[in-house]
């Protein structure tokens, strides 16, 4: 078989993400490519670096795009944060919290899991008992948005606690940023990392972090080496710290970050507040939509992100063939459940870009011609 | 300030990395973004391995790109083969001899250190000596282009004597690939990374790498857990191993690999040999200008690499004031040294796409009118 340039099919992506990439990001991507040390792209770094304090409400200096996926900025903050033996509450309601359970180990230390059911918040009181009777803990981890249930916690909360606790706490933000309110300053948030292909409309591949003083201190006063040396934030601040002296850590991917620049750039023509009422009220209307087609949510109203709407499967509908005949006939990507989930759950994101009216209509008309078909 | 669209300068790449980008590869990245576990996605990477299998000069199964930039690769390599504990011999001869020097300790192994002089190649008796006398050491690691000095190493050889000591041995070939032959299986290489951004004309972001049987084996029969969960070649198998069973790992930076499967598929429609072939004499016309210009290279004929060459900064010239010119008034990126050779040499990369007559005619009338003019 004969390789030939690639010519992707157009689909519409409402799954739990990489979402629809806005035409001007997809543009910047492909301008020529320039040095990572030249003068002009040290200039881009200071306005991404500007433009995600604008996203993370923040004003903590060390805030930039850790040069890989969302699980990379995960283990980035673990691995700087966690020294063997130590213990870490860890918050687990889904895949991720999961995922981060498991970097807590490999670092050589021990989680303690406050755990809740899939599709549910993690309960403050839950977490607070934990801390209560675990004095030795310092560190703790959770997920704002979960992506493989459609939940949300309170990481405000969350973090209040743990400062009551005198912990150091790290958010996941992967799927929150842009789309829901993630308030880094006001809400005390210590180490926080996120996704460029959820609400941020951005393809795959950069993961946005931010660091304030304790964590910096924290990190500072570690007693071992950090086990990564990719991941050291002691190193990457020499690449992505003050412009004025920056040096060479490793070579940044120059045209991802392009097009996080534009993107960055668009959600801040769009406004924060803006995007999140959007967010909002798309959601709101595709969970009308699906009630009609005699669809319930998965997740109840108080814990339901509006960028990820997850859906039970009615009883006798095959999931794969659904989701096969929305891609194939509609060119429409929704998301399959994961864990004990699949077949179970539909994942619908309404993320960024995707977040509009059309595909809502698109989404819901395709979902009743499906129904139709494949019901039992 | 007010942010806008970037709009990055036009340069000539002649630097280290990352070099000028095809435009046919630029063109790919800014395609739709579709789902990275999407059917036609699917196909792609499956044409990629492929592709990378055809660059690599092998057959090995385990042949896919790391969702990062080279240090990534190189950091992906050696968590899967060091445990704690372990003696790995690592040949110094640059910056990225050292760097994987660091990584081996923060892997919790103790590294034997076989130096070279900085442009000199590692001589292969002197590694075999160590080996020879370190019968506990199990994995050796070297590098087959130094991008610090313009130097590279017999890495056939430095295999062959592993072999010989039961050692399982690593090649970085971030600078070598595409530019150099790198016969993976006809030289028996057990584990090897790449990066996307020197000959292989791709922005930076991505590490091809390649396992053998040999390498796969030992990394299923550790003791101990890899301490990097994204970079568990376990774990990522599940996701770019067999296309029939493919499941979620991490977020594939989707864009980027539409770049690379064009950049790979360029350079298999130009032939790996003629390939080598324009690298090799493009690199003999401007080694040839920059003599008449009274410009002595730094590495010995020998052991000097074709797509990197470095040059003696002559007495009285200063080396700042050349480069802001060049690529100031030229657009022209060279590069500096790194560490000791810094202010010392200059790094003039023709990689790839950037390795072509016109960029040599330009780099030297630039590099005549800067010495004229900075000349002491």
């Amino acid at each position: 078989m004969e390789t030939k340039t690639f010519n992707p099919p157009k689909r519409i992506l409402l799954g739990p993400g990489p979402s629809n990439v806005h035409p001007r990001v997809l543009e910047a991507m492909a301008r020529p490519t320039i040095g990572h040390l030249d003068p002009a792209f040290v200039e881009l770094m200071e306005e991404i670096k500007s433009l995600l304090r604008y996203t993370f409400e923040t004003e903590n200096e060390i805030t930039f795009p850790v040069s890989g996926p969302g699980s990379v900025g995960m283990e980035t903050c673990l691995v700087n944060l966690v020294e063997p033996g130590m213990k870490v509450a860890v918050c687990v309601n889904g895949v991720f919290g999961g995922r981060i359970k498991e970097i807590v180990e490999r670092c050589g230390a021990q989680p303690i899991v406050v755990e809740a059911d899939w599709g549910s918040a993690i309960d403050k009181q839950k977490f607070e008992d934990i801390l209560k009777s675990n004095i030795d803990v310092k560190l703790t981890a959770f997920v704002h948005a979960e992506t493989s249930t459609g939940a949300q916690s309170n990481i405000k909360e969350l973090t209040e606690i743990s400062h009551k606790y005198n912990c150091l706490a790290i958010a996941d933000t992967v799927t929150s940023l842009g789309g829901i309110p993630v308030k880094v300053d006001e809400w005390n948030l210590d180490a926080v990392y996120s996704g460029s292909q959820k609400c941020l409309s951005c393809p795959p591949g950069l993961s946005p972090v931010t660091f304030n003083e304790r964590t910096l201190h924290a990190i500072k006063n570690r007693k071992t080496r950090v086990q990564s040396w990719f991941m050291d934030i002691n190193l990457i601040i020499s690449y992505w710290g003050s412009s004025s002296r920056r040096s060479y850590h490793h070579t940044a991917p120059i045209n991802a970050l392009y097009g996080l620049h534009e993107a960055l750039l668009l959600l801040k023509e769009e406004g924060l507040v803006n995007s999140w009422k959007r967010h909002k009220l798309n959601s709101e209307k595709l969970i009308s939509g699906l009630k009609d087609l005699g669809l319930n949510t998965f997740v109840k109203e108080e814990d339901r992100l509006p960028e990820l709407i997850t859906v039970k499967i009615p009883d006798g509908v095959d999931d794969l063939k659904v989701r096969n005949f929305l891609l194939e006939k509609h060119n429409i990507e929704i998301g399959a459940g994961l864990g004990s989930l699949s077949g179970k759950i539909w994942r619908i994101g309404l993320m960024g870009y995707s977040s509009n009216e059309e595909n809502i209509s698109r989404c819901l008309a395709g979902l009743r011609e499906a129904l139709e078909k494949f019901k039992a």
